[in-house]
């Protein structure tokens, strides 16, 4: 198994916001720049935008002779199409040699102009949302080195996050880790990962499989997860990535605040504890070691002082590590994981 | 919800199988006449060759002459091409105005003279392993009417024949009963369906909601699965499945003499058992009243003498119908399904 067929971007990274002004639109280009500073040269907005994601702004021309080789849209798929004046400045990127990457709906090539600029200069247009061809069926067959994946009790709980905080701190201690993104966003911040959405549903354990291949037996892949057990919408996903992840550990990440399932009206969100069990049982069928590293919350939304008094309650009732990687840092579950 | 993008089939039929002579290879064809003999003119077979399906050899004039709409390719995708001798044959069937329809790998369209065939005399070519555009996301709300889907402990144990004959039984003894078809030959079979294994993973419970929508309270959609929650390759296809049918019953599909999985070396198959508990489990997410309805065990490759012990031993030990639907029929599930 090799990785040949996973989405690669080359770094370093501009930054392009156009017009967006607002952060949370902006997410992708800020999510980068969180987590991968080093590998983001500068942002491109229009004049007049106050959204300042912190980089030093470029011209296309000053990109190149810093030496950029991809220009990135930042901003998160709103109606899946850009404007004209969004594509020109694509196009000229793209004239200058860079790779132009997109999450966005609308595939890039489906722009004509920007299309024969990039054919014209020999770059790549990106897009992070098609997932690659030639993906195999899953096997099951045990892969060397290890693996920690993040389960939610819903989507959009902290699984990203977590994960990128996770594989920061394996790091940081020394280990060897790597975040195995599955998700646009991810993949724009790891610069290479499988969309697990867009995958036929036949094909997505044998991507996983895939996409974290063979490895030293003491190094961490630490996948970001997708979906959860427990929504109706999306759970077979999350089955065919604990499947295809074999995952040595879980952590299960968690909204306290959240009371229903986001994508099914009048759905209950789990409790932490029904996750736990219904992911170790499923995931038992490939690998029968697999254990619960800890709980990851997302306090944001609680009242400051209820945060720690919730984690401390959620570690008495579990018996793991229970934090929120913001308050608390990943130390405690990757003290778990040196054991494994 | 509406099954207006689901693929249909305008019948009668008529079978091409070229000068293909193994049944094994022919059987999407043996299977349409087998289960829907009606909805069936005739076949086209090359000169020389044996394999007779047991209905009128037709030439294409024959058959439009005897009110026929579609020609389906009655051969199970191999190679996934097909030869220029075949395509002429299917050009010339376009040219008289049938509808062709394929399950072969290779879209019908990217035959160039099939594609302006067809163009010209305003004839669809089906492709069956092409899933519809469109597709909604899951939501688990519930819908009106009963639903019974097969499950499996393995890929290839026995669903489709299964669902086809349960439905039948329901029919006969004057309930109202669908099959609703997941797989490529159950779609030729029903005539109408969804090619589950080709939906994007995110949209494959969407698929499932939409293809058994809100009927009468006593009516029956009898669901093909696929897959199984045991076989690592395919799992979250039966989960998306499981989760979108919805299902009030269901029935536990399994060859005794199978081993390990088809597609994962090294797993077991599980227990029937096993398998019953995990589906129910995961079911009652989306249906809280779901049960098992009984078993349906493949005998086929077992001693004769053997078959009925085993029969009745399993139904000793789980306390559920237990049938081989050709040696038993149907009637002891059906019985089940009339109590809820």
């Amino acid at each position: 198994m090799t990785l040949s067929n996973c989405i690669e971007l080359k770094a370093p990274y501009l930054i392009f916001i156009g017009d967006t002004t607002s952060p949370l639109y902006a997410k992708t280009g800020l999510g980068i720049i969180q987590w991968r500073r080093g590998l983001v040269a500068g942002q491109v907005r229009f004049e007049g935008n106050d959204l300042d994601m912190g980089v030093p702004d470029l011209t296309i021309a000053e990109a190149v002779a810093a030496g950029v080789k991809s220009i990135i849209i930042g901003v998160a798929p709103v109606g899946g199409c850009i404007g004209d004046d969004w594509v020109s400045v694509l196009v000229e990127a793209a004239n200058a040699g860079l790779d132009v990457v997109s999450g966005l709906h609308r595939r890039l090539a489906e722009y004509p102009e920007l299309k024969a600029a990039a054919d014209k200069a020999g770059t790549s247009l990106i897009d992070v949302r098609v997932a690659p061809e030639n993906l195999p069926i899953g096997t099951g067959v045990k892969r060397t080195g290890k693996r920690v994946l993040m389960v939610g009790t819903d989507c959009a709980v902290g699984k990203k996050y977590s994960a990128l905080a996770l594989a920061d701190c394996l790091k940081t201690r020394g280990g060897k880790a790597t975040f195995r993104a599955t998700g646009q966003t991810g993949i724009m911040i790891a610069g290479q990962g499988l969309p697990i959405d867009c995958i036929i549903a036949d094909f997505v354990s044998g991507a996983a499989e895939a996409f974290s291949p063979d490895n030293d037996p003491d190094h961490w892949d630490v996948i970001e997860g997708q979906g959860s057990l427990y929504n109706a919408s999306y759970a077979g996903v999350s089955l065919s990535l604990l499947h295809g992840s074999q995952p040595d550990a879980i952590v299960v990440c968690h909204d306290p605040c959240r009371e229903s399932i986001s994508s099914c009206p009048g759905a209950k969100v789990p409790s932490v504890e029904d996750c736990m069990d219904l992911n170790l049982k499923c995931g038992s069928l490939t690998n029968p070691n697999i254990t619960c590293v800890g709980i990851s919350v997302n306090t944001s939304q609680m009242e400051e002082s209820k945060r720690q008094p919730y984690l401390d309650a959620l570690a008495a009732k579990t018996g793991l590590p229970c934090i929120d990687p913001i308050l608390n840092g990943c130390d405690a579950i990757a003290d778990r994981l040196d054991i494994i």
